[in-house]
């Protein structure tokens, strides 16, 4: 059987976050020395669909390296509604695989506009939303042709990463943005078969994460609902328990994505909070009562470990959608581009 | 049979309303004036569960009203990671009932340590959130007995809308919110039952709006979990069409939240998308073909619109619960006050 798009895309993330390293060199330290001159205030971010997964991924990042508050904008203030945002002093970062959403555009358009520097992360240097913008960071992912994003979104999280590492002079967040190739080849070759028994013939699911992770979370859920069919949504392992547990009964399956980091107690607390209602949890990052644990590449930075849960992930998501029958390259009613105003 | 809980607090939303107006307007003279010193670069929240969500439509009202933008700080960066946040020339509201859980505190406290010129945004003045905070604005809500929370989600939006209003001293909104009062009173007595009767078996949703009707429609959707055991997920109308789409298949449930606002175009073309891919679509604020439409309160502030239509629908989310078989009050798995760290 031919290997799906998406399959070949995902055993090219470590090629790709190679590329990306090599060739983002200059305009990484272009980028970054602008930042340092701009000493933002504040950062925005501009996305949709999987690319606001990694721009949450960012906004951890910024914060908890750099101390920077960094705001999810919209793109309908601007788009919609017509509204500038006062953006002096501030940085903004448009993050799209194609660079062509309308709405992306116009809200880059007039962040730029309202005072910000600007920044574009695409796949396609020749977009109109790069066009639009002071600094672009090419993804140098290849092409992608399945319509779930794979490598795409990897690189866009990786050029954020690399970007706060040059921006702040954060020698560890460097070697840990370098070692990112190595640790996704580990990655991609881990085997999450016991999670796929469990949602052969699933409906639903919570995926869980904290900080960095919970971006993952959420880039995990959209990718279940694409490629899947299975209604499976994200929360903050503290926010699931702010209402959303009431519908976790038995046998509901929950995925705990966890990493090394200060959150790990509170999220394995939840997942055994999770496995005490009845549910099926499934764990990484480390050992909850009640709950199956995942195997994880280890060892890593903790800003770089979240990231490279989504490349086994991935690999997990394309068997599993195959197993349920769909084919993971053309997910029902989606086309590769989407356009919103 | 006596009513539940929440049926009553629903019932006592224009009461409630009325009561902040009347109470609140010293608090909110000053609270308004420190704001207009202040003039804030930057205004972050600090929220969870229906907090959040009123949050979320606060940070659509200030950055249409005033063009400031507005982050929604993830408590875990101050109580987790323990990393301060530069918020110098910033504002921080917390919004939160209780005032209580450990997490919301500790960042309101970093916020303010950071810089920002605090608000605490609860229905307990003596909380350990308000002690933490510049200005406290008392949502004289009346002791909330449901853990569902009603009355002090429209409270607390109203909390915010009312010191924007002050703040930008914008008579048209000041005027919309004083009327709230008279427009709740109408939008209890509205009839959803289509609604009703299509969800009564269901296990799945999607609640759709845009701009300060995409918090509602979080709102809306916790709501529809805590007490229905319904699986809904909210999405903005535009993002519903990155990728989610792809779970929409016939007879999956759509309650798409629109009013009369620059957005309603947009939403009534996903919502007509949606009944396409044979979708069952109940649609507010316009007409959408092979959608149900549902009644409003008409004629309304852009601004408000959205929050009077939360007050029809806590009324029938309530009967709906109690068709489903279950008590509005005790969602399984919950309590009133939720502490996280």
């Amino acid at each position: 059987m031919t290997p799906s798009h998406m399959a070949r895309e995902v055993a090219e993330i470590p090629e790709a976050a190679a590329r990306f390293l090599d060739a983002a060199r200059a305009p990484l330290a272009r980028a970054g020395a602008a930042l340092r001159d701009r000493d933002p205030h504040l950062i925005a971010t501009v996305a949709r669909g999987s690319s606001d997964h990694a721009a949450t991924y960012l906004k951890y990042a910024a914060e908890l390296v750099a101390g920077v508050p960094v705001a999810s904008v919209g793109p309908s203030v601007a788009s919609i509604y017509g509204r500038p945002l006062r953006l002096a002093g501030a940085a903004a970062v448009g993050i799209s695989q194609s660079g062509q959403s309308p709405d992306i555009v116009e809200a880059m358009r007039a962040a730029r506009d309202g005072g910000a520097l600007t920044f574009a992360v695409t796949n396609h240097a020749d977009s109109p939303m790069a066009a639009a913008t002071d600094h672009c960071l090419p993804l140098s992912a290849g092409e992608e042709r399945s319509v779930a994003a794979t490598k795409t979104f990897v690189n866009s999280v990786l050029a954020g990463l690399a970007l706060i590492a040059e921006w702040r002079d954060d020698a560890a967040l460097r070697r840990a943005a370098a070692g990112l190739p190595d640790a996704f080849g580990r990655a991609v070759a881990l085997d999450w078969s016991p999670l796929s028994d469990r949602l052969a013939r699933a409906s639903q699911a919570f995926v869980l994460g904290r900080g960095p992770g919970f971006a993952i979370a959420c880039e995990a859920s959209l990718k279940m609902k694409e490629t899947c069919g299975i209604h499976a949504e994200a929360y903050s392992a503290a926010e699931v328990l702010h209402g959303p547990a009431a519908i976790v009964q038995a046998q509901f399956p929950v995925l705990a994505l966890g990493v090394g980091d200060a959150a790990l107690p509170q999220l394995l607390a939840t997942a055994e909070r999770m496995a005490a209602q009845g549910a099926d949890v499934f764990v990484t990052g480390g050992a909850a009562q009640g709950a199956t644990r995942l195997p994880v590449v280890e060892g890593l930075h903790p800003l770089v470990a979240p990231l490279v849960l989504i490349a086994t992930y991935y690999g997990f998501v394309e068997a599993l959608a195959r197993r349920r029958g769909f084919d993971p390259d053309t997910p029902p009613h989606l086309r590769k581009v989407t356009e919103t105003v």
